[in-house]
């Protein structure tokens, strides 16, 4: 027996964070044993990581952000995502590898050949794909205005420049294109409960029965 | 032109803080341009992983502490050792890949052939071997008393029990054994005057001109 594992996807301010919760209360209204977890962190460990890699003053190389963030993640899907799908359970979780492979490879990289090459490997390494990719789409420019409007404390990324957002963008766009049988992408300039609905439609034929 | 990179593995005890710095002192002597540094940590993104790695309260998965070391490697190669050895200068580094593979691979994994593949890979992904590693051998009992001696602050791996130290002495004789061109073993038991002058003849040949 084995789970379903969910991944949302997409630059800043596309309402990630709003929609995970939302498909959570959903899927848990139904009866469903459902986890809602976010990357970077999830787990203890992969949460001290979190912080070293967005906030600590000590900047780290660019493969070696890479290696962190997957450090972070194999102790997440060590002690939380892959004991829960081998129970049967359902994993909501707000960014996964693909964000990993857009924001080092296609932003901080520029995509650099060799610096996407490095990030696959290490994904392939990971070996764990998720059954399902919620890829929510919002311009830069308004993401970026939801995330001002937010305010709280910015992020090593969030505090990139405009160009580096619209790498981001591209970015999500290729990963979309490159397996669109995983990636489901929604129009998420549109109120939250419109999305939500869209979102609820897409993920309703993965549940177990 | 490239520099020489030289690397010190051997257990806890072994001497390699001591070594390390004598070689350093001799080697800037003779008028070589010469960087000591150690692992996991070196520069300081690695060192805040170091600090990570070895001490923080929220333990890591085997595989996330292996990509936690690797992170804080590249951090340390990019930032330090490569842009030395480009230079044409020398770096004496205090543990390096082969304490990764016997740490995480001999000893927490207790030789898993899949811990040790994956750590393999990772290594093989950085793509950067040192000229020259100088492997101090002490019995694990020997070492243990040293550390004992010494006192201060015990790390993750410093704490853990008699048979990981034997599985870590194991790991080191087969590293050793696997790459005799590059691994030179010494006889750390004996006085530290001792053991400098023997590492000092085998590193002489690899010098500079």
């Amino acid at each position: 027996m084995s789970g379903l594992f969910i991944t949302f996807e997409g630059g800043e301010g596309a309402g990630k964070s709003t929609q995970t919760r939302l498909l959570h209360a959903t899927l848990v209204g139904m009866g469903h044993k459902v986890h809602l977890t976010r990357e970077p962190g999830g787990s203890p460990g992969a949460e001290a990581l979190r912080e070293l890699i967005l906030f600590s003053e000590a900047p780290l190389s660019q493969r070696a952000q890479a290696l962190a963030h997957m450090a972070a993640r194999a102790d997440h899907l060590d002690s939380l995502i892959l004991p829960a799908l081998a129970r049967g359970e359902i994993v909501i979780c707000d960014r996964f590898h693909d964000s990993t492979l857009v924001y080092q490879g296609y932003g901080l990289a520029r995509g650099d050949a060799a610096s996407l090459d490095f990030i696959r490997s290490l994904r392939g390494l990971l070996d764990c794909e998720p059954d399902l990719t919620l890829m929510l789409d919002v311009p830069p420019a308004l993401g970026a205005a939801r995330v001002a409007a937010r305010g709280g404390r910015l992020d090593r990324y969030e505090q990139e420049e405009t160009a580096f957002h619209e790498r981001i963008a591209e970015g999500f766009d290729k990963v979309a294109r490159e397996a669109p049988q995983r990636v489901k992408r929604i129009d998420a300039r549109r109120a939250p409960d419109d999305v939500a609905a869209d979102i609820l439609s897409i993920v309703t034929p993965y549940l177990p029965s």
